[in-house]
């Protein structure tokens, strides 16, 4: 028996987890399922004969060398911030090491470490980053081993409601850290490069220009600019390119809807309000418009920012409920951003049956014996219920196949990396397809942002 | 003789150094100029008899505690960081010490020690804060004397260039730190209280929220939010006021042109652009606009921020120059805050001739036997040349009288303290008047901003 230890049975574990314990008996392999709650591993654990789980507190260090030790693979799915200690005792113990996250100063630093002993430490290979990295390599790839030369990437990502469980206005839900969504964009601008012009787009615009993707048979959906779409120029070899643009898909309309948070202030997490406490909804709101008692909250607003009471915008905001002068939001000295959350939590959090999307979509221009050329790839896959969700297997087994395969030794290099080599995304990517995460190709006419060459 | 110790001999010295040795004979003074460059000092000396110009490097401990050690009394106009080291002293050899900064934390600390032994820690004793506090406090202190309940206070104070050399349509150049005119409103959300509702306006609304203010014969001007306007609730005593408001003075229509700054991000501080050195105006312009290379960049920026072309913004703009293809950013590695500065530069420097101006507003609203009342109260001053500006003289001479006052035994309770008594600001704001800081008083109708009661 091989032994897999994985430490964090959260909610990104079960498909990860049920996966490994599908090949378990054909593989022979033994899992050791670590959380700080016994109560979550023993769940995942679900009393296979192959699996056991443990109470593991990653800061006692006995604990954790021993539990490492012990096995023959380390996946570790905790927060990035908790890898470290967990990544110095791989290299100690000669164990290779798996996880979802990004690589840390500290983890590639232990490069020399991983390589002399020969040790794969598997990072980024979640969904974004992960499949992200693999679907977009094996095209780029593909496109330069044919003798062509990248003109554009752009590479868009979205976690959504599934269609069968989109029942709001606002064609979302929280299907993952609602946190994350109510702070995304924030800090500086988003920096991205088009026709070789470097542009900046600060947050109270982000919301403002986006760009409406067609994902086919899935419909139109829209995508918005990431922080730094330039971060993996120079690692996926594409120094030259003259445009890159990384960004978050939403459904058509949910960006400019969400810009009037954005532009009252409400996603702010940098301050705390007064008295949030026993703050109703309206007057958070109101906290934000000017002090007028003879206008409504609900006319201040429109007027403020300019909305028309016909406008689908409006909808979306009443159907929220944020002039409701009766709901509180019940929060001890909260920032702008967590109440808000909270006023979201009541409509958007999934219900028991709900399901959610991860959709993703690539677009690669290139020039190919003097002629210009455009692939769009995309990808849509659905949760089969809260448990698996599509979250959960996007994230999940990509890192369960990688372990295997490490395991296995096919996959072999050694070192710090992330999947974006043949020997890595070719037999994931080929895996994944059986768990339905399926790439559609098409070509389109390459127009890129200058067709004319107007210089 | 006594003798008065100056460390720093700034721009924001001349006026007070001139104060002093101006009363040196007949009150036998000696003052001690002291700067990092001496040059500095011996010019505000100006060989005078009763001035010594001396290098002094305040890290260096023996130079600073043999200096302060040989003073009677010490100001000190350093950068606030600087002060903690100089205060320190001034309580180990019993000296009094006056600054015009913000009391900070380790400031406040010392004033168990500074009480114990007698002594005076005049702070936020210059301009904004300084006459501010003063001027406030004694009309605040009147109504409250009369018997009269306070229900608003706003305050508002702008360095501005004088209209004599007010030549470009923003009406506006630099008078103090460009820097801090970039930057301004930046961070977390300006936050005031209006008739007992507070109220945030997000940075990038600032400049759109702003209210228009009638100095009578010096003519309109507009004020926008500080950051924080209840920093001196508590202080005042103003703990149950129903509005409180403090804001800066800008001339009508400077913040409607400053926000198209805003919106673009050019004011952004918290990031490097690209290649900023060989960047033109009109590149770096163009960096905040979407790619579309049919359009000119003026085309694009007016559709974005939708300015008419006949609107007064454009001209703005246009004066400004940052269409010009030909002029270069010419700063290694900036940030957008950094190249808007060198732009505004270009235009906004105060010409040899040119002279500033310090404009303050006071709103007073109170009740006084079932009756509302209101009383506005506003100052301007203007400069006398580019040595004895009118910001050298409203942050300079409130140092210098009180400096004189507490050394005389007229200022004596001891203690770190602002300049918010009757002791301290009665005799400073009588005499100040002799050198132009007169404050006019008009009783206004009380409307507050809720006059009919509205709940």
């Amino acid at each position: 028996m091989r032994t897999i230890l994985i430490i964090g049975a959260g909610r990104s574990a079960s498909s990860l987890i049920k996966y490994l314990l599908d090949k378990s008996e054909s593989e022979n392999l033994q899992l050791i399922i670590a959380d700080k709650q016994i109560e979550s591993a023993k769940k995942l654990a679900n009393n296979h004969k192959n699996a056991k789980a443990i109470e593991l507190d990653i800061f006692n260090e006995t604990q954790r060398k021993e539990a490492i030790q012990q096995s023959n693979i380390v996946i570790s799915m905790l927060p990035a911030r908790f890898h470290l200690e967990v990544a110095k005792d791989c290299v100690n113990y000669k164990k290779s090491l798996v996880t979802a996250s990004y690589i840390s100063k500290e983890m590639q630093a232990l490069q020399e470490d991983v390589v002399k002993n020969n040790l794969v430490f598997m990072n980024e290979i979640g969904l974004d980053p992960g499949i992200d990295h693999m679907s977009a390599m094996q095209i780029i790839d593909r496109i330069r081993d044919n003798g062509a030369k990248l003109l554009l990437f752009e590479s868009f990502t979205g976690g959504l409601v599934a269609p069968e469980s989109d029942d709001n206005l606002w064609n979302y839900k929280f299907t993952w850290n609602p946190r994350n969504v109510v702070v995304a964009g924030q800090g500086s601008a988003a920096k991205f490069i088009q026709e070789g012009k470097y542009k900046y787009i600060p947050y109270h615009k982000l919301f403002r220009r986006t760009e409406i993707l067609d994902l086919k048979e899935y419909g139109k959906f829209e995508g918005l600019a990431n922080r730094d779409s330039l971060k993996y120029r120079k690692v996926y070899g594409l120094e030259d390119i003259l445009t890159l643009y990384r960004g978050t898909i939403r459904r058509v309309g949910y960006s400019r809807a969400w810009n009037v948070f954005v532009q009252l202030g409400m996603t702010d997490d940098t301050y705390i309000m007064e008295d949030t406490e026993n703050m109703s909804y309206r007057e958070f709101t109101n906290s934000f418009l000017a002090y007028r008692p003879h206008d409504s909250v609900e006319l201040k607003l429109r007027h403020y920012l300019k909305i028309e009471q016909d406008d689908i915008i409006w909808d979306k905001l009443l159907e929220l409920d944020i002039f409701n002068p009766d709901k509180k939001i019940g929060i001890k000295n909260a920032t702008p951003a967590q109440c808000l959350q909270k006023i979201l939590m009541d409509k958007w959090t999934l219900k028991e049956d709900d399901k959610d999307m991860i959709v993703m979509m690539h677009k690669f221009g290139y020039e190919y014996q003097g002629e210009k050329r455009q692939i769009n790839s995309y990808m849509r896959i659905l949760g089969d219920d809260q448990t698996y969700t599509a979250m959960a297997k996007t994230v999940g087994l990509p890192v369960a196949i990688a372990t295997l395969k490490i395991l296995n030794g096919e996959i072999k290099t050694p070192g710090v990396q992330i999947p974006i080599t043949k020997e890595v995304y070719e037999p994931i990517l080929k895996e994944l397809e059986n768990y339905g995460v399926i790439f559609k190709e098409e070509k389109v006419t390459y127009y890129g942002y200058n067709p004319e060459n107007i210089s």
